[in-house]
């Protein structure tokens, strides 16, 4: 293959070491509950569900995902409201919201997480500059957003970061869960 | 967040410089033709996404992907035959073919791209070892359906060479429509 060559063999790279830690504990914790994921992503690319399906048996709770890059992919794949887009933007804790209940919902997940924002070094506005991601949650009792700033990285590390806080929102919402049904023991 | 740090700034690692200089040529083919891309990945599970949307503008040309990691998302977001996966197996020529085909058709875009093999430790067959990769590129006139071993590494090096192999096959697709526009010039 022409002049590309892999650094191949068993060494990842600084940030493959620090991403696959979390997929692991994410995948343990989806194990245990007997619970899947699926992942719609737009700013991210493809790096979380990358990420997460370098843990081998990850087959086992991931389903799919959809990276929904432009406005109708998200509307025709995920089922985004046009009037959401329309009102808010494609990058909004509303629009991610519905991103992750609409992949949960096509893939029968158990959980739904998204991501959209700005990764640049182009596409910012007046209120969303490079930088801005917006997570969407969907769990089987709600939908969570959160919207969050990460000023002063180029295009790769802006979604690097963006995994990451998604993924970190995402083994939040893991422990806690675990962490509900031990008190729930206790105090049976 | 936790104990996970990235290593941030400008720095790729090896892999990520091997990788940008593809997309970017790709990139630049697809904006000659003024055509679009659309990705069904299983085993590369979301890098050849990440790896295209590294580049600045990407959304230019890159339309949506699929992480259709289950033989159910396959059939049910790609339309790929049920019979074709019994008959041959989600690891083979013709159910990358009908993946390529499926995620061209429902995304517009003028060239389907996918992959679906082994990446490993696990999910090896008699015929089929660690390493089998089966590539799928619909093209406005055809689709192409190829199967290589890559034999003896480690599951994230398998991902990497897998998707650099899908990547080298796409942009030699889109230099050789380059060079048929050519000649036919020349040729008048």
């Amino acid at each position: 293959m022409a002049a590309e060559t892999l650094n191949s063999g068993d060494e990842m790279c600084l940030d493959e070491k620090a991403g696959i830690e979390i997929v692991r504990q994410i995948g343990k914790l989806l194990c245990r509950q007997n619970a899947g994921i699926a992942i719609a992503e737009s700013c991210t690319g493809g790096l979380i569900s990358h990420m997460i399906t370098n843990v081998p048996g990850s087959s086992d709770y991931f389903l799919l995902s959809g990276v929904t890059y432009s406005n109708e992919a998200k509307i025709n794949l995920l089922g985004v409201s046009p009037e959401t887009i329309k009102r808010y933007g494609a990058v909004h804790e509303e629009t991610a919201k519905e991103m992750a209940r609409g992949v949960q919902r096509i893939s029968g997940a158990t959980y739904g997480l998204s991501t959209s924002g700005i990764a640049g070094p182009g596409g910012a506005t007046y209120d969303k500059p490079v930088g801005t991601v917006c997570i969407g949650l969907a769990t089987p009792k709600d939908v969570k957003g959160y919207c969050f700033n990460f000023a002063g990285n180029d295009r790769l590390t802006n979604k690097k970061i963006f995994a990451m806080k998604a993924l970190d929102l995402l083994r939040t919402e893991l422990l806690e869960k675990i962490n509900s049904f031990a008190c729930s023991a206790v105090l049976r």
